[in-house]
């Protein structure tokens, strides 16, 4: 811990400070009221000093309309990157309104890991008029960039590279860097590469900087360093960089030649995509849809309803099977929703645990049979713990000893089904290659209704009847 | 976009390529059966070249008792920032086998940012064990790392950095870069401090490089580059991170002086916890507790399936008001849980989009109403569509047609509440500082569980009876 400034202690509380980032709803107001007023001057004035990111949420924010006329006042100085951080909704409307001449600049604009990303977004009809707006230069870098599958590392790497000689000595390489037009603004490594352009070795900055300018590359160089192929999947691509803490990594095609370059700021939003999109696909969204009009986010969400639906109505038909018995002691169907509702949330929070576990490689078909059987001995004994609270209520409630203990078995039955359920489901889907966050819970669900009114209801059929 | 390397094109498919990393089973077969045969030396050999998050993982999944045995394989050379990435409960036992001299060691080697994690996270006896055995100086430095709020960016920043004064030239700067022995190995950006020590302007090491040595700093530093407070939440600073693809920023303390400096690399861990802990949350779990033993697991998980029996209590009471229909026309007792988990569903998707809205800064106040009144209609038209189906199903079920007609209006009605409960309970949350994440899907289960019962046998009692 060599320490550069070890000033004197801060006094002992300090408070934390949130909300320090973001656009200030004040700003957004200035802006909607110039963009309405025709007032083009003091919108660009107040817009000017925004980053794009910060450009793009003011977009994202503003109505349809005031949406075009701001594209209106960024339109002579646009930054193309504000289009890479829009909400899919409000892109679409932000690149119709720019046109297909400012978009195709734009887009040459782009480092080219934004601009393949940027038209692979495009519709087929768009996609085309865009590119036959490209120079032809880029146009052959998009159409390669496109030709990779999407999620693969080929779709998030960079062209844009340093790439130099393991005989070079650090002065020459120096001068290099000094002299080349061509080489990206901002990079942290260089790639040593071998005649065949294949890479064997990567040099830090930091590193560069503080040798002496004879020494070789060669002799300075990290020649442990891992290679990502181009087919790579992205979160492969993320696992590695965080186990790792990489900053950038080299990609390389089939025949082992360096194509481009992986920085880490690409890696964060998909480390980011990554852990949210699991949990919006376990509550059933399969994207976030927040800025998305009403008619786009009925469409998204309502397979999933009429899916739970089809298996509430089968956990319907499983109370049915028991009508004579509700008919006889209706307590059973105020109890009832209870066994079934812990037995979901139970196996709810198994389920979040297993789609966390797989997503961080913790979890895999090593150690399954152990996390199963834990599950199942937590679920065991959370399902006592409950069932001994819940009987002697439900005893007391309706004044039936029966209905208490009938109540108590089936709880402790259905957190159990919670616990091996939970954990088993998302490890199938996953030997399967399905998702485990899309599909898991409607599974779980079905099992933990389904089999906690059966076991509820047939108890009480087979004790109180 | 500039292009190095503009090859053939790829061929047309290309598969995608999962599983690159992480640990391979076979390997942790023969870790295992080395340390169960005492084989130091295999063992010894199988490990020396793991990275260390890969050698934590291993430490992660092997048993207790083999635990400590690659604990004494691992301690002639053992990696301090093993110990930074080991789970919670494995890193506990792997602290007390490393015992507190070696501990002392590993800690003094961490980079001062990893120091003051490592040391914050042991119980307070241990803490005063393990400062005692540190030297004065890094003492000194956990020390004033612990007086700042966790989750603040004075947690998370290092104190090892870069700082040089604007006067000086590239030339000077790169031959002191050459000369300090105190300055980090690896970095990415220079600050530039007046004579106060505060941070005036930042320069890329790419840029530095490029820039011909006779410059001053002053003239090609960039002095838009943004200070984080030192009691920033590390939220705020994961944010302005992605928001403004940083890869360091300076940290000032309350008189504005430079006191470190945050990467990309613990902002990458910030980002992934932070979402997925929003996941984790909103099913009811506390933390990841795939690797916790069996009573910590149960110990974590139960308050929250006893304040979900409270309110499925509660929902039972709702029901209990209705006996006497219940009595009458049991086909209410089948139907009624689709009414109730229809609106949990369509809820818990409302949910998770409000709850990533608020951490992403796209929901905030100044658009709360709109995003509340959106989701409310999305209810209505998605409860629509589902009653338009359920009513026909149930009166065909039960040959009943009012039957149909009460469920039907109850989903709509369900989905409508789950839409307004869904925004309106995270929001309101957050406006009290309570973290929507944990809370949320209590109330919203406790709303659409109660109001749906109530709705669909109200109506049942007005109309059917």
């Amino acid at each position: 811990m060599a320490n550069e400034d070890s000033k004197a202690h801060e006094p002992a509380r300090i408070e934390i400070e949130d909300d320090l980032y973001g656009l200030d709803p004040d700003f957004v107001r200035a802006v909607e009221d110039a963009l309405e007023q025709g007032d083009a001057a003091t919108a660009a004035a107040l817009t000017a000093p925004l980053h794009y990111s910060d450009a793009a949420d003011l977009l994202d924010r503003l109505s349809p309309e005031d949406r075009v006329r701001l594209v209106e006042v960024l339109r002579a100085d646009f930054e193309p990157e504000i289009l890479t951080e829009l909400d899919e909704g409000v892109r679409d409307q932000v690149i119709e309104a720019l046109g297909f001449a400012d978009l195709a600049t734009a887009i040459s604009e782009l480092d080219s890991d934004d601009a393949v990303w940027l038209v692979s977004q495009l519709d087929e009809d768009e996609r085309t008029r865009v590119l036959d707006a490209l120079s032809s230069e880029d146009r052959a870098i998009v159409a390669q960039g496109l030709s990779y599958p999407e999620y693969s590392a080929g779709r998030m790497m960079q062209r844009e590279l340093v790439a130099v000689p393991a005989y070079w000595t650090v002065g020459e390489t120096i001068d290099y860097l000094r002299a080349s037009t061509t080489i990206p603004e901002a990079f942290y490594d260089l790639y040593v590469v071998d005649p065949r352009h294949r890479p064997i070795g990567k040099i830090g900055l930091a590193k560069l900087v503080r040798s002496k300018r004879p020494q070789r590359l060669r002799e300075i160089m990290d020649d442990e360093s891992i290679t990502v192929p181009v087919a790579a999947d992205r979160e492969e691509v993320a696992f590695l960089f965080r186990q790792h803490d990489l900053v950038s990594a080299p990609v390389a095609d089939g025949a082992g030649r360096l194509v481009g370059v992986i920085t880490i700021d690409d890696v964060v939003d998909v480390i980011d995509e990554e852990a949210a999109d699991d949990m919006l696909r376990l509550a059933g969204v399969p994207d976030t849809d927040l800025y998305r009009a009403v008619k786009d986010t009925v469409r998204a969400r309502i397979p999933w309803l009429l899916v739970n639906m089809l298996t509430a109505i089968l956990a319907s038909s499983v109370i049915g099977l028991f009508e004579a018995t509700l008919e006889k002691i209706v307590a059973l169907a105020v109890l009832m929703p209870i066994v079934a509702g812990l037995g979901g949330n139970a196996g709810t929070q198994t389920l979040a645990v297993a789609v966390r576990g797989l997503a961080t490689k913790e979890l895999d078909s090593d150690n399954a049979l152990r996390i199963i059987g834990k599950e199942v001995l937590v679920g065991f004994i959370n399902g006592t713990v409950l069932g001994c609270i819940i009987g002697p209520i439900a005893w007391a409630w309706f004044d039936m000893p029966m209905v208490g203990a009938v109540i108590g078995a089936a709880v402790v039955f259905n957190l159990l089904v919670a616990g091996l359920m939970g954990s088993l489901i998302p490890l199938t889907l996953e030997k399967f290659d399905v998702d485990p966050a899309v599909a898991s819970s409607i599974f779980l669900t079905m099992c933990t209704d389904s089999l906690g009114f059966f076991a509820f209801l047939g108890l009480a059929t087979l004790l109180l009847l």
